[in-house]
């Protein structure tokens, strides 16, 4: 499915149960980094008893994603696609391969 | 774009890399969280300075959670669209209608 | 140090900036959770390089939980045995010993 | 009550357990980044509903960041102390008073 169609069924989801009024960004980040961690839970002493977890928590802090893209008008590929750019420019393949250094210490 | 189309440009850029050897599902987990956080602090102490950077943030954890879905042959959609199902459940329209309680206080 | 002379050292420095204006219980919530990420930011893909950064990144988290506890006229060593006091009953040795399963898995 | 009397009922209380065997570095600063965000989930969409909440989540973090301080052999409030300082000259009160900015902005 294309993301454009999952976001209409989020956001028919929302506006059922009138919880738009909750959605301001700033909401939408805090519950971005709890899903988030809720989703690092299942690492937190080792590796997850059911991986099957990882796909509920994981669709959660998804979720919340793609309602703040939508609040504010962006497209989630396309997103990515532009922050990859800036990316590909920080850690040029010559420097960056096989090492997991952040770009200032390349 | 859809999912499919640009998983595989992601991974492109990760084994243009060799980078795959850091990414461990426990990783990206950690790094989705850390993600988040980048994107929460520009909500710290009030609203963004600058919605631009709402972009390159949000675009940083849904990276991270294309590549952990990708890790675990999980596809985005599908997983958001399970777990809707899930929370539909949890949070009947009649009983969810404009309220922000857990379920639990339903 | 106890604890109730540095909350005076970091209530004077909050002061002296004129600082207490940001520090509604959620931002300093937010900034926890801010500060906290960018300690796992360390080990996001091994351990860390350097152990003295740890050292740094843990006192923003403690400051922060320092300031949130003072907000609330919480002691901190207070708060924690009373957490402890909860734990214990949680996870009782005999069962809990040698496991980190969750306590409604024991 | 000073750090070092709370440290030794932390240790006591993970050594009854045999739980050291799960609190390596990185084990405990992924537990502060979760710990964190549960504190923060009291905030998602407003206020919390009971400010006694605050207190058992915010003791969590706190007990993580005290265990994770214990195991790098460092002091809570001497390694706040030492943060402050360097946090003094990087926000030094004429340009920092009443602003939020971060340093690189002032």
């Amino acid at each position: 499915m294309e993301f454009g169609e999952i976001i209409k069924e989020l956001r028919y989801f929302v506006a059922e149960r009138e919880w738009q009024q909750f959605h301001s960004p700033e909401n939408l980040a805090k519950s971005i980094s709890i899903e988030a961690a809720e989703l690092l839970e299942l690492f937190q002493w080792g590796d997850p008893n059911d991986d099957s977890e990882v796909s509920d928590e994981l669709a959660d802090v998804l979720t919340y994603c793609l309602l703040l893209a939508d609040r504010y008008g962006l497209e989630p590929t396309e997103i990515i696609q532009n922050k990859l750019a800036k990316t590909r420019s920080k850690y040029p393949i010559e420097k960056a391969r096989g090492r997991s250094d952040k770009y200032d210490r390349l």
